[in-house]
């Protein structure tokens, strides 16, 4: 047993690349048991996150697929489908992200896998609303991205649209879909009731970008402008020091007022211009300047040391490389060696958050593509010979690891 | 009764600005009863958020604060603490986002509330994990995306540090806070104990972009460098139409094949450079900079037209003015104009995703400072004298609207 809250929770995972994988890999760091199924093309996921030690094992890949288990199972071959079918009738979850119509082209919809699990909760990730124009239209993390507004905050910070450098649509639809299946988890704990999900990615990030951004435009009419200024100011960045960048923070009074006397500016504490939170917002450009000019004169430590003692909220700037040296998190545990038993030595993140009950006890790292297909198929009641013919039929490929 | 997943579920939510609220707002939408404890000076996002048509009801704090009820209590007043300590008894769940010897301070610890209601669940979005050297620093989003790798993403894609133009931290651990205390409530229903969370915002962050951008130093020792070269492009962006932007993802060879055909170059399908997944990843570069030569040649409505036709993913670029108007979010019907009783008309989001057994039915508009500070006295025991007394006392503020 796994231990966690979701300790006996059973998932079905068709999903694939990054938006499921992330929702189904935080299932299972919790307990849960995640069959993660792909075709014997294997998750694109395993190849286009880049390169691994031994093919199909890339490191995004490694990061978003431990702890479940891999069957292989061609969903277009009547014994793959049956084996899936299987599968389904004992899970809690089926979790999918294609277009609805795949689904129902596989016969997979909500009333086909209801009828052998009528407790299944059916989730389903897919780029539009069944209810818009766009509702056939595929989806990808970019293409989201830019037409969702995300692009356009780069736009309007830096004069040209620009994706988020990273795959922002995709994993904030991936933590969105996680409450939703724990939401009909909890629900049918209490009711008994099943129920199917629909997660629009697109609909999501206008609604996660909007709900900061719609600003002004939140009123009808308008009181302003879409965009929150200070967020969107071309300032808006960590702060040149002597040797390198601090990040700052001031926004009330106390913090605001300790950091012009941080910086030898006290007189700016009764200045009109700074004296409020509503002054400094209406100044917010010339507040961001006299920050970024004053930080010059000082090291990054020193700054550090100043801050920390007046209680100015203050961090250190880490590059990609020196947060993986940064000391707080090796004292924390974050980043720990594991072998892995193809790829060899590998960096893996524990668990950020602590639950006093504990997490997962046991750790499982992410799976060659069929490396349970023959477990999996046993426990569902296959015999020896069946399984055999399902690797000779190329309904699923045996996986396994030879020790 | 509202009706939702989480219908019956009570939070007593001690958190301002916006990583709390849009967690706790998350789980209103979805049928919890939250109470909003606000000190007398109140959320302080009810003012960075933007400036409102009255007082601490900014456009922020309306799309944040949904869905919930507004009491007011002093809690360095023994009354006040008193009152709040009823609200524990009888809730499900205390939520907080400020440091943990801050509760402490306040006679909150999860001893102290346990001690009144063994079963709680206590859940805390703070900083930094308390096994490190950071644990007592504050934090705020921007010194959380400048310390955690997320400015360092645009230093890679952009040549220099700066915050992406929204909130990501606090968004993203406001998401990540509700699957925890959703797993913590499922839990509790199959073993009938309650228990603590802790939710650092320094590890959620760190470990949010490396699973994408640890990349080869996944490996040990690293195969490569940090950062998904793809995604750190500086071609990573929309790309120009003659009229406009156009967003296209073409990852597999058919889509990449379709596109090659869409744009006139079919000799592309067959070239070296690009005539595999691993040949466009090795030559991104290239790859991307043919794209953004080539689709400028026509209009925007005119690329998607030939794109939709031969099924390579495509969608026009949003503005976040243009994306108000898109004619699949008016037929789904994510914008609704409602009128709340003192801000007038304003426009609120739709829930994006869809329970087939249904979310909340009802919907109340962010309330008003103290709004519900009498009822709520009331409904935990104190009688019309006494809540006089509280309000004498400024234990709490009487915020009810005037009919």
């Amino acid at each position: 047993m796994a231990g966690g809250p979701l300790e006996g929770v059973r998932i079905v995972d068709l999903t694939s690349v990054v938006v499921g994988p992330l929702a189904t890999q935080i299932l299972a760091d919790h307990g849960a048991e995640v069959i993660k199924v792909e075709s014997p093309g294997g998750d694109l996921g395993r190849t286009i996150g880049g390169l691994g030690v031994t093919p199909g094992m890339g490191p995004k890949f490694l990061h978003l697929n431990r702890n479940k288990r891999s069957i292989v199972l061609d969903l277009k071959k009547p014994e793959g489908y049956q084996a899936l079918m299987k599968l389904i009738e004992r899970a809690d979850v089926l979790v999918w992200n294609v277009r609805p119509d795949s689904m129902a082209r596989m016969k997979l919809s909500y009333d086909d896998v209801r009828a052998v699990n009528p407790k299944i909760i059916y989730c389903g990730m897919f780029g539009f609303g069944q209810g818009g124009r766009y509702r056939r239209k595929p989806a990808y993390d970019s293409i989201i991205q830019g037409s969702a507004g995300v692009a356009a905050l780069n736009h309007r910070a830096l004069g040209e649209p620009r994706f988020l450098p990273m795959v922002i649509a995709d994993k904030t639809v991936g933590l969105i879909a996680v409450q939703m299946m724990l939401m009909a988890l909890f629900s049918r704990e209490r009711t008994g009731e099943g129920q199917a999900i629909e997660i629009p990615m697109f609909e999501n990030m206008a609604a996660f970008v909007l709900s900061e951004h719609m600003y002004m435009k939140t009123f009808d009419p308008p009181r302003g402008p879409t965009g929150d200024p200070r967020l969107l100011d071309p300032q808006a960045k960590p702060l040149a020091t002597r040797d390198g960048w601090i990040c700052i923070s001031a926004n009330t009074n106390a913090q605001a007022f300790a950091f012009f006397d941080g910086i030898g500016r006290p007189e700016l504490k009764t200045d009109p211009r700074f004296d409020s939170i509503a002054a400094r917002f209406r100044n917010v450009g010339e507040y961001f300047r006299i920050r970024a000019e004053s930080l010059k004169e000082k090291t990054t430590a020193q700054w550090l040391e100043i801050f920390d003692a007046c209680d100015v909220p203050a961090m250190p700037y880490h590059t990609l490389d020196s947060l993986m040296e940064d000391p707080h998190l090796q004292e924390v545990g974050l980043f720990q060696r594991i072998e892995h038993p193809t790829e060899g030595s590998i960096v893996n993140m524990d668990l950020p958050n602590k639950l006093s009950r504990g997490a997962r006890s046991d750790f499982n790292p992410a799976p060659k593509i069929g490396q349970h297909s023959v477990e999996i198929l046993r426990e569902v009641g296959y015999s020896d010979s069946d399984i055999d013919a399902f690797v000779a039929g190329k309904v699923t490929v045996d996986g396994r690891i030879q020790k």
